[in-house]
């Protein structure tokens, strides 16, 4: 392999991207130097915050430059190293996805003990997704016992983790997301009062017709009608997670805020929003949980699949569209 | 004294109340029966907060009853007692504001001690005001060393202490209001950067300007555009108290959320709601303080004082106008 494909942004979107934004590139890769080494990827992660550095803005993550790479979570397979540490045919995790392979420093990367994971999992479940969903329950939310969970996108990566994290943990959990499909996966993995949202009028009375009196936490994925009907249905004390805000990722001009923003006074609400990577201390703690849970089949995961590196904008452009059950991922190798 | 005059409420403001919604009515008052004291009202407080419980939904505080006198905080005098524990002449808290006088249980009745304080101050900066100051500051925004602060409403009874406990623990101050009187209030009470609001068009370039680097803890008295700016001017980990949200308490329709909501995630901003009745605990180490800080000259107090129960809805009426620097005060007596 010396030979590979690369997804580059070839221009920033306005609203939804497009195939247009991407361009598929063929570089060569160089041979591994001195505390180098060439990985093959295996697999490669498709996240909505992606969008955010699709745009020229200076964010907590720096902006994807046009006509270079774009880059996130892959995990991949030592091809040759220049670096003792690294042994051929170890698997690595990167943050040089959107690409079949790479020649790079050693230092950018670690290596991957899958303790009998699929390797995939550690962009998903047993990733940044799942630690995600963990500390934004447990340490923003600051869960504790008796508390009734609302989870909006709780079909997604983050989402489908937070229902069950919270379900392990002994909650009643209400999660939405938007169609059948999603619901029937809600219940499955154990959701106590599952939402389709594209079916509600009133998501407040739907939210209330899981928790009669209201909720106490509220993980957000979404924004927008989800973060007021939350609001509306929180109980006095209630803590939000704000983790992400998909409904307005796309557009291209500022979104109202909730119309109900004085009930946080009312009802003593704490609202905070939080990015993952200020809470990687709590990752072996995670994985030790999730270990024990995915043996007793407590937690399962669900994975979108797409197949190669062209398919890599599809997958992306899918997660706006509601496409994935679970964590969207790209096979590379 | 038998006979006294009440404020009733005599209809529901929709939008902005008026005189209208207002009426005053003559009352007998009986003479107490044991365990009931007869009081004078002194001073009486009128808050933003009152506005929502003209409104007949249910909130943390219960709503106005049409055609019953209205109530909220005051200070008044013994004037015949049925309880041995309240002599003729002593000074009382009570929650029966809005009249000049009552007969009623001695139950309900807090004795007042001014510890040199002129009696008026503990319905200010000495009582629920002062308090709801330092608590957002020190327990809901967690107020820590090198923390710099924006105060919106910092004229009023709430933010003007907000403003001067910030100062007395050495903190950089930002504060707006609305208007040169109270910008020069605001120099005066050691605020380091005023912001007269309707005078900017660009209210988080204002604020930037007297905190370049961002801000740590906004305290919100005012919702609205301010608490978009505020999140604009955040930095990163800021905690937001919300205690107020004066610009939409008369809106007949739901106000629109700040558009930046997603602000939150990527600078972690945590934003709590809090009513002062769940921080009373911290009342005596409040007073401690305050009366080190008022006999240092380090923190004074302001009032706006109408005279007169008649003049009870104006001052009311004026809150919303923008019409009082520091606490605004009806004397009774």
């Amino acid at each position: 392999m010396t030979s590979v494909r690369e997804v580059h942004l070839k221009s920033r979107p306005v609203g939804m991207p497009s195939h247009e934004n991407f361009e598929i590139k063929t570089v060569e890769l160089r041979d591994p130097g001195p505390g180098e080494v060439q990985v093959k990827n295996l697999w490669m992660t498709v996240d909505p915050y992606m969008r955010g550095r699709m745009n020229d803005v200076k964010s907590y993550a720096p902006p994807y430059a046009l006509g270079e790479p774009m880059h996130g979570g892959a995990v991949g397979q030592v091809t040759a190293s220049g670096d003792p540490n690294f042994k051929e045919g170890e698997l690595v995790l990167s943050q040089l996805g959107w690409r079949e392979g790479f020649t790079a420093s050693a230092q950018g990367l670690q290596k991957l003990d899958p303790r009998g994971l699929p390797p995939q999992a550690f962009l998903g479940a047993a990733g940044m997704p799942g630690l995600t969903a963990y500390a934004g329950l447990l340490r923003i939310a600051a869960l504790k016992e008796g508390d009734v969970v609302f989870v909006s996108g709780a079909a997604g990566a983050v989402g489908s983790m937070v229902c069950q994290i919270a379900k392990a943990k002994g909650h009643r959990v209400i999660g939405s997301a938007g169609g059948a499909e999603k619901v029937a996966f809600l219940k499955e993995i154990g959701v106590d009062h599952a939402i389709d949202y594209k079916a509600e009028k009133d998501l407040t009375a739907a939210i209330l017709a899981g928790a009669p009196e209201g909720i106490d936490v509220y993980f957000d994925n979404v924004g927008g009608d989800h973060l007021e009907a939350a609001l509306n249905a929180a109980k006095l004390f209630a803590r939000f997670a704000i983790c992400g805000m998909i409904s307005i990722y796309n557009a291209t001009e500022p979104q109202p805020g909730p119309r109900n923003m004085a009930l946080l006074i009312g009802k003593n609400i704490r609202m905070e929003g939080f990015i993952v990577s200020h809470h990687f201390d709590m990752m072996p703690k995670y994985i030790d949980e999730l270990s024990g849970w995915a043996r007793d089949g407590r937690v399962k995961w669900r994975e979108t699949v797409f197949e190669g590196i062209e398919k890599a904008p599809d997958a992306f452009l899918g997660l706006f569209k509601g496409e994935n059950l679970g964590k969207m991922l790209v096979r590379l190798g």
